[in-house]
């Protein structure tokens, strides 16, 4: 099954993919459907309501209000050989705020205090129950579903101390969607997929999210023993190798440009640059 | 005027203290009060509703469940000397979620997964207007005001990786509150206020909140141009010299301890460290 959170008019929609239409559910996003209980996924694949052709539905990010964003680095191989970092024995653990969250089409914002924002493409997923000290075999049934994110990051904020958060959390400039495949899809595997970020059709990342160095499971156990995850938290599991920032010369996103994030079988982002209008 | 959020049977209540009762408003809380409109104080002076005597209040955390939980770290000299970092140039900023945050009176929970819980007296202030891109100047009439944070630390989590975050949000162990003071108490200046931390009434950290090397009006500032702060979202400002991580020998929080927190003209939080039973 494959979830939306759709604009309709001045608001927003949770929407299940049916062919080459959306059709629009109760809830007024992912967020709230997967927070109304445990039979999310029931509701989700019954519920019925007007339907929007697939070529005219406008994506809104897929959880507007997540209760957490927690956001892994240094998380393949590749990506932590580019920053010259050493190989972590635990996850790396930052958060971003849901003021940075864009659709799946939205315009990045480039923002007027730097011009050193680069890509960061990333597997995401979303938690679809509470989960507390999960132990790692069972900590695939508390994922909801999967997405695609860019952690685009502005890299001069981000070196200025020694916390990656002010880097992290630009408004408006981190795409998530377009929908969300729901993990029975990927029967009860950690997905295997193609993941690839292009900058104005150069390609400038390509891995599999199977070279994850700590995996989806892992990852929900040992976030669990620190807090209750909670349905509609979003996770974003690192970034392969191929940044801008780890290049020679180094290169940064441009206004004009358009930021593409692909993972096969999950759909792509598609967003424009656009300089921030200043105050 | 001094505001808290009750516990009123099953639910939360925004109150205001009116000598030696709690006049309780129609507001759940105060992050929804704030959140109200930019009429939000004069609301809260006239509002009326049941009053609940002083020594029967139930403390809530301040604001449950605020869009951003912004903490600063290294921002008192004492402190950056103690744990023998450099004096940053910006301020070092990390996140919290709602699930860690406790009320004034709530036991701090020992994480079953770590013994080296550790204490940080800190000056919390909220957000009452949305602030973007704000000069320092102007920053000031942003904030709500002020209140008495702790933030409790997990020091070999926060250690384990090069971000704070995972020792930072373990489940239930930030006290904030009492009450927020408003920033109209104040005259429109900075707070200078005493700000002391007690473990089992033997004073551990003590010093002025204008010792900060990032002032309120800096940090506003500083944000606004990285996001959008909204009505709600609580600061935490940093601690001083005197964490138990920074002693010879190194202490930690015992199980049957009591943390009190005191800022002088804003109140005190008193919490037991009680360990949290596994699953």
């Amino acid at each position: 099954m494959r979830l939306a959170t759709l604009r309709v008019g001045d608001e927003t929609r949770a929407a299940r993919l049916d062919g080459d239409s959306y059709t629009l559910l109760p809830s007024r996003d992912v967020g709230e459907l997967l927070a109304s209980g445990e039979g999310w996924a029931e509701a989700a694949r019954q519920g019925g309501g007007p339907r929007i052709p697939i070529e005219e539905a406008e994506f809104a990010t897929l959880v507007p209000h997540p209760n957490k964003i927690v956001c892994l680095g240094l998380n393949y191989a590749s990506h932590i050989k580019e920053m010259g970092r050493d190989t972590p024995q635990y996850p790396t653990l930052f958060a971003k705020y849901d003021g940075s969250l864009i659709g799946a089409h939205d315009p990045i914002t480039l923002p007027c205090v730097s011009d050193r924002v680069d890509w960061e493409a990333e597997l995401g997923f979303v938690i679809g129950r509470a989960a507390r000290h999960v132990p790692k075999e069972k900590a695939l049934d508390y994922v909801a579903g999967y997405t695609v994110v860019n952690d685009v990051t502005v890299r001069d904020y981000q070196r200025r101390t020694r916390e990656f958060l002010s880097g992290k959390t630009f408004e408006a400039t981190t795409p998530v969607g377009p929908v969300l495949v729901t993990a029975d899809e990927f029967g009860g595997q950690e997905p295997d997929l193609e993941i690839r970020c292009e900058v104005d059709g150069e390609v400038m990342q390509s891995s599999r999210t199977s070279d994850l160095l700590f995996g989806i499971a892992d990852i929900v156990s040992y976030l669990s023993d620190i807090i209750t995850l909670l349905p509609g938290d979003v996770i974003c599991t690192g970034t392969p190798g191929g940044v801008g920032d780890g290049r020679e010369p180094k290169v940064y996103l441009k206004p004009g440009q358009t930021l593409r994030t692909v993972i096969k079988g999950l759909g792509e982002t598609r967003n424009l640059c656009v300089v921030e209008q200043s105050a």
